[in-house]
Order: C-alpha cells, then structure tokens, then sequence
C-alpha cells in the first residue's frame, strides 16, 4: 500500500479480567489466548504488515518494550515507543502522531489496539484502504464492526449518510459515538441496524489528528510535538499530560462538528475483554466434551460440562458435570468462575492487591 | 476395658470418589481430609484406643502395610495384617476373628472402618461398651447410627425389640438390614423412626462371628482358621477365598435368624464417601467466605461462592461466583465439580484409567 501509511499499535492494558493468564507483568497483548500459536500483538502485527511492511510504531509500557522488541525483532529499533507511565490512549497516539509527522507531514495513521482477535484479517485490510482513502480528504475514520449480538460491554457508532467517496464505496458519515448501552438499549441498537461496535480503530493523517486534538487541548498537541523534537524530554513532559481516551479528546467531539467517517466492516472482532468473549473465539477443534479449550488440551478430561478451560500448568484438569464454567490453571494460581460473572474477575485481582499478593498480579 | 476386646481396623477401600486426594497408592483412610490434623485411621485409633488399649488388629492391603505401620507405630509390628489382595469385608474381618480366637478363644472383636469420621467418640465408646455387653451373649452386634437426612447412599436397619440386657439398656433386635433406598423410600424412613444407618460396625465374639460364618460358608470358615493356624499359608489360600461382604455373608442371614442385636446412637459419623460428604463434617472455623475448606485455607480466595474446596497444591485458588463447586487443587491433578455431581467423581477415574494415566490414580 502507499508509502505514507502507518500501523500505530498501542500495546496497554493490563487485561485485569483476563487474571490469572493475563498479569501485571506480563499483559494481555504478550499472550496467545486463543491457541492460534502467536500472541495477539504478533497476530495484530501479521494480519497488518502486508498494508505497511516495515511502517510500525507500537507505544507501550516502559516494562513491556523489552518484551514487544522480543515478540516483533522484524520491526527496527525506533518502532517501538516506551512510555514512562500510562496515560491511556490520546497521549500514546498522540505522540504516534507527533512523531510521524516529523518524518512525512503527510503521513496517515491507522490505530489498532495490540490485544484484540481479528478472525477476517482480509476483510479488515479492505476497510482499512477504504478508511485511508476518507482519511486522506482530512476527516478522522474509524471502523465499525457489524455487531453479532446485543453487547453491553462496547461503545457503538451510529451510522449517517453514505459518503460516496471514490475507493471507499462502504463509507459513512457518523453521527454520534454512544456508550456502551444498558442491555435493552443494546438490543434496540442492534435491531435498528444503523448501529456499530466501536473497536477503537482510527484512521487519519498524522496532521488531522493533532489539529482535532488541538480544538480542545492545544497545549497537549504542543507538548507531544516537543517530544517529538527532542525525546530527551520525554521523561520529563510525559506525566504532564492529561490521562484521556483518544475517544473523548478526539472522537466524540469531532463526530458532533461532522468530521468523522466509518467504514462499516463484519471482522469477527472482539477485544477478548473476559474468558466469557475467548469461549467463542477458539476454534471448534479445540473443544473437549462441551468445554472450549483455550490451552492445553491434552492435559483436560471433561465429561457433562461445557464452558472455557485453560490448562496451562501441565497438570490434569478433570471437570466433571459443571456447565458454563471457567478454569483457568496456571503455575502459581487457579481460577474457578463461571461465564456470567467472567466479567467480575478483577475483583478477584483487587483482592489479592489488598492480601499484598503483588507477586500474582 | 476388659482384657478380652479388640478393635479390628478393616483398612481398605480406594475411595475413588475422593479423587485426586485419596489414590490407588495412597487411599483415603491414609489421608487427613477433613483438617483435623491425624488421618482418619490415625482418628479411628484414637478414638478405639481407651477401650483396647493396644488390642488392635488392622486388615490392609499388602501395598499399604508399611504406610499403616508409620501412622501407627504405636501398635506391635503383628498388629498389621496385610491382605495379599483385596476380597471385600468378610475375608478381612473373617481372618482377625481366627487370628483372634487362636489368641483367646473368648476374644470379642469389634470391627470398625478406618476411613470414617465420628465426630462424637465419647458416645461411640459408650455405644460399643453396651454392644460388647450384648456379644457376649452370643449375638452379631452392630451400632445403629440416628439418620440425620434422608440419605440415599448408605444401607438401613429397622429396629426391633428393646432387650433390656444389663449393661446395654439402648440395645434392641435388628428386624431387618435393609438395601440403600431410593430417596422417596429415605425420606420414609427418616420419619419413621425405626430405622437408622447401617455404619458396618460390627461387635461379638469371634467364635460367634466364625460360628455364623459357617452356617453358610464352612469351607471359608476352615480356610481362614487354616492361615491363622500358620500364617505362611496366606498367600496360596487367601485367593481362593470368596470375595463378599460381611453384610451379606453374616449379618443378614443372622438378622433373618434372629441373632443381631443394635445399640442405637448419635455419633456425628459419616462414612466421607464423595466431597459433597465432606463439607459438613469441615470444621465452622474452616470456612472462607460460603467455601468449606478441607486443607490450604491461606490458599483460597473466594467471592460470592459457596462448596467445598481443598487447595492443597500452594498455588492460589481463587472460586469467583460459583455455587455448590467443588475445587480440589493437588500438585499434580486438578478436579473441578458441584456437590451435587460429587458421587460420580468415579467416571474420572475410569476415563483416566482408559486413556493409561495410571500415574494419577
């Protein structure tokens, strides 16, 4: 694809209820959660590289930039951008941003969160040239995923008019941006049809993005390209900026002025939030008895169950007559839960901080 | 108590139920599980031993001889008889009351499993002082457990006559042993008032024992007298002895006979066949959050869930909104089920025997 188009990867999150694989240490993107034997920051990386080859920037932690380069060795050094402290995600692509206009003042950035699962990786490399197409006449485009059933757990994008721009056939004006629904009003969305899942994927020129930006907060925008400038100052201006999701500082705003677009795409997406979203994310192969298997197969005996297992310590799990159930086996610790409350297991990690138990987080 | 009675400790049983605690290796009765600090053979001896003092015999199978010896070392190394291989209750106990009627030819033996709880041991032992009372008279005497549910796994006895002997006022005659009933049939019974659990605990002379014996099995009966007579026969003739429980050899046809007579009590006993089982007898204190814990409560975290969980591995067990599980953590198994499920831990075993994991039974 054309030269001046770059994956931004920010690679955050502690993927708190996806405990006890996903650790502090070790976060959710780091993992191959679904046994398609790469993690999802490497999956996210293959499914992305035949539009942009080399043209990577992945922000992360400082902790985890070690374990990205390890992960990614194809990508050049300077690929990967080492925040001091998380910031959530303006600042992150924020300063994608800032520094890929210094190398191209033309350059167009498309953001992928690192730790989602993609199942039509071909389908989402035709949204994304459709998104660069819209992007490049100056509007912010995201991607909305034809939602495949009444979630709760997303922010949606209601869809406007069709935008008719040549080489983007399926885009769309967006009205709004709306939170993530209660489960009636979800059920409304998805009956209406106008509606999609809002995965956090924004595509714009470098430019575009820090001009919306500095609507509101010029002051951030100014920062980051001094940063930009001189990453000598990194260490010192970074924790000066203001904790904020590219959704709030950017999106929501710029909807509300008629300066967004969607490309409407069918994915199978899904952010993996919990073990309930893994469950009908492993492949049908990996199913022992009724029971999903997210790692681990051989080491599983299930009769009359059915739910998510990872058996990752290489002890035998033997689950017998529980339905809906979650275990998660691991070296050092166990999970037992079910898929309706998949969703409360950072409550589980809230306690263990308050036990002191670091070492398991 | 008098010089002429004997505890014999039937000491076998995989209790496949139990798995993966209890093993073909190292089987329940071995094992502490309810956290009370001795196994429950090492229970069973404490609680028999201010009636006998060191007049015990314990029937085990060959393999776990040693194990027994090293819980007990208290016992004279002749104490522990050992089972070239197992052939059910009567064979066991049949050959401790030979061995017994060689040493004292007015021996009473009372014979009690080693891998069940009571939780009253003062009024075991005041229950088995009037059952000796009464086998000294010649009759079969078992002890009469009061139901406290409408329990559907263990046999019954039906009440007869009191016998107004001295020295055993709670005694009657057994009408009847009856077959564990369906739950419609416990709950009948429950509210009778005349039945009461068969706990298989069995008092009476030894030569009343064989005497009973051999109305129905005269060569079994010379067999065993024959290896009591010179032990170094027990391996060529135990195999060629019927494998049958005591129950059905003695105590039902002597019932039908008119010969058994029951000392009913309270004794908090339970026979811990399956973890469901277990919870009640845990200890109160033993309780995490709804979760009884049966070994490793530093271990569990639980939120919101109730059962029955031994964490006996080190890791970190945490239960998350699960009702009636049962989670029992060993180093090298895991077993994941619901109370309810509990008695069919059985198929695990058997799926692992058929996949050749005979490393975990």
């Amino acid at each position: 694809m054309d030269e001046d188009f770059w994956a931004v990867l920010p690679a955050g999150g502690a993927g708190t209820r996806l405990w006890p694989l996903s650790r502090r240490s070790s976060p959710k993107f780091l993992h191959d959660l679904t046994g398609s034997g790469q993690s999802l920051l490497r999956a996210t990386w293959e499914r992305l590289e035949p539009l942009v080859g080399p043209r990577f920037l992945v922000v992360t932690g400082a902790s985890h930039a070690d374990a990205v380069r390890r992960q990614l060795p194809m990508l050049p050094d300077d690929a990967v951008v080492a925040e001091p402290s998380p910031r959530d995600s303006m600042p992150a692509i924020g300063l994608a941003a800032a520094l890929l206009e210094r190398r191209d003042p033309g350059a167009v950035l498309g953001s992928f969160a690192a730790d989602h699962v993609v199942t039509r990786p071909d389908a989402l490399r035709k949204a994304v040239r459709e998104a660069v197409a819209l992007a490049r006449r100056g509007d912010l485009v995201t991607i909305g995923i034809a939602p495949t059933r009444p979630a709760t757990g997303f922010g949606y994008i209601r869809l406007g008019d069709r935008l008719g721009v040549p080489g983007a056939p399926s885009g769309c004006r967006v009205d709004a941006f709306v939170e993530k629904p209660d489960a009636q009003t979800a059920a409304r969305y998805l009956a209406d049809g106008r509606f999609r899942w809002n995965a956090g994927m924004f595509v714009a020129r470098a430019a575009t993005l820090l001009e919306l930006l500095g609507q509101s907060r010029p002051d951030m925008v100014a920062t980051l390209r001094a940063i930009a400038a001189d990453p000598r100052h990194l260490d010192a201006l970074w924790p000066t900026l203001e904790r904020i999701a590219i959704d709030h500082a950017v999106a929501e705003p710029a909807a509300a002025a008629g300066r967004v677009a969607v490309v409407p795409a069918e994915l199978g997406w899904d952010d993996v939030g919990d073990f309930a979203s893994l469950g009908p994310l492993l492949p049908a192969q990996a199913q022992v008895g009724g029971i999903r298997v997210a790692t681990g197969a051989e080491h599983l005996l299930a009769l009359d169950s059915t739910g998510v297992v990872s058996a990752g310590s290489g002890r035998l799990v033997a689950v017998l007559g529980v339905d809906d159930v979650v275990v998660v086996d691991t070296p050092d610790a166990l999970l037992v839960t079910t898929r309706s409350r998949a969703q409360d297991v950072k409550q589980v990690v809230d306690a263990l901080a308050c036990r002191g138990r670091s070492d398991l987080l």
